[in-house]
């Protein structure tokens, strides 16, 4: 492993937003996209890091993406806000909301945000980091692209389909989870094709539905839900209210609409924010005290936390600086030097 | 098999109510928990069925829970509705809310109902097929007793915490699921101990954490979630959300409360109902068609969605009447003439 290239945080974003402004984004846009871009590589979640901007500028030079949205809120006064991202990545459109989500949440006891009309690629964790740390509880779901058969089916038809919970914390750091309801990444069964090893059993099917190892026969065919039927039932639920319920893409859509798996899909996203301080109120507990006693318990088991591993690298991050490797500061500087000329094929 | 003895809902709902009218309940309360009962056994839900009533005489025999509690509820005119069970079943109290809630939803597009100190022993799924039939979608879930480790851990922790979703569909039966979060169900585990068999792997865990497939040692250690991390995930959010952040029992406090698992938890429950026509309106798509775009092309690969077996069951109960055995006739021909002292230690 060649040394590491230490680079703050602060710099890291600074370089990652010049890049996409370069890249004809919005200035608003480009900041909101670097945050979470940046946020990803803070927590060395090196899935969402800076291993996304390539990702980003394809589905700019594809003109798939609408580079100077500017999101518009639609907010009626009940508890349903939505947020219209116009085409343009969600982050941006997340931001413009979530201020208003959260007074909304805070005024009703729980709220809804419907993000429109958005291409996504970004992990929802810090969608519902930004809620837990104004105090609300909250879920957030979107559909992604059918590569995902239904339990007892044989073709795809959900997508990954992620979730994600937070829960605030007394500390800095919210009870936070965030995972596929696929049972492995697509990403990770191309890895496995690439290195010519089999996959694990129970990631996915053949065109008949019969279990497969094989990486090619799996891409061709559908990936799994993790959980077996109650992992699908949870995906349904995911294209259903994350999907149909909003009027937008669900996952076959999405990829129809797109012409296939190669850029971001695009869809909606729903995140629901709950205000624990009024579901509790009349019980006269404090829930966040309440929850630290199961948390803490969780704990003293020995048991980890999800998000506990982002939470440490995000600490050293912080402390220290992300360490970049020689490829990735390559990269960086070859998309400062070309733009989209650097995704050009 | 004995000839079965086919009785009609209607009768079998008559008897039942009139059981727990004879065991001390409030009429309405007597109704409410008898109609979802029948309902259980209608579905041919064996685990939910008549074979509840036990639990529940064994309850009120021990004084744990009010006959002639009165639900109460309180409506801030917010979106957030609650109503207090006072020690009674929940079932009379969700009852009493249910209304309220969708009136709620419709006005507000998302709303939630509290159900405070309640005892629980029916499936989920009731609650939220009611909103269905509402026309709302639907989340339910609660905590129970700990007997599930988390992820990681090595001591119980977690309730068996199921979840339920439901969708409204243009016909009669909606889409609903209704899980445990805990990988079998507790019940399944003492079957396998009387027969003396092995339980499958992925069960349990002994009380250092390591996995057993012994039932004894797995009643005395703790059940495992479904879905590994995610599941355990799933399972702490519901502790979260339906019972720390209503200040109500979690799975721990409740089993404490009642001194052991052998009679009914108490606790709370959270139930989430969104307007479909409220969240897909600006979109001018019609939700309810969409999502049945993604549920027939489900049943068109062959795939079963979940739920089916029960709604051909009440399809068959409905016309040709419950099947009930000769020990099921008797046993409830023994609580109609002995009431509260069938149950007698």
């Amino acid at each position: 492993m060649p040394d590491p290239h230490m680079v703050s945080v602060d710099d890291l974003l600074a370089r990652v937003t010049a890049i996409f402004v370069g890249c004809g984004l919005r200035p608003e846009n480009a900041q909101a996209v670097a945050r979470v871009i940046v946020a990803g590589e803070r927590d060395n979640c090196k899935s969402h890091g800076i291993y996304r901007i390539e990702g980003c500028l394809r589905v700019l030079a594809a003109g798939k993406v609408s580079p100077d949205a500017v999101p518009a809120l639609h907010d009626s006064g009940k508890a349903v806000i939505e947020v219209d991202a116009g085409g343009g990545f969600s982050n941006p459109a997340f931001d413009a909301a979530v201020d208003a989500l959260a007074t909304r949440a805070r005024e009703t006891g729980l709220a809804a945000l419907v993000i429109r009309d958005c291409l996504h690629f970004s992990a929802l964790w810090h969608d519902v980091e930004a809620l837990a740390a104004r105090g609300l509880a909250s879920l957030s779901m979107c559909p992604s692209y059918a590569f995902v058969a239904p339990a007892g089916g044989t073709e795809p038809l959900l997508g990954t389909n992620p979730i994600a919970f937070g829960w605030p914390r007394p500390g800095p750091q919210p009870y936070v989870f965030d995972f596929a309801t696929s049972v492995a990444a697509r990403g990770e069964i191309e890895l496995h094709r690439r290195a010519g090893q089999p996959i694990p059993e129970g990631w996915a099917i053949d065109g008949d539905g019969a279990p497969t190892t094989d990486p090619e026969t799996a891409l061709a065919g559908a990936m799994l839900t993790f959980g077996g039927h109650k992992g699908s039932a949870i995906s349904t639920m995911i294209e259903l209210m994350a999907g149909a319920m909003l009027g937008e893409f669900m996952s076959r859509e999405a990829l129809d609409f797109m012409g296939g798996g190669g850029l971001l899909p695009r869809h909606g996203a729903l995140v629901l924010a709950l205000d624990p301080g009024t579901f509790a109120a009349r019980s006269g507990r404090d829930p966040i005290a309440e929850g630290e006693k199961l948390l803490g318990a969780i704990g003293a088991q020995g048991a980890r936390l999800p998000s506990a591993r982002r939470f440490a690298a995000r600490e050293a991050a912080l402390r220290d600086g992300i360490a970049l490797s020689d490829a990735e500061m390559a990269q960086l500087a070859r998309f400062e030097a070309q733009g989209l000329a650097a995704v050009a094929d």
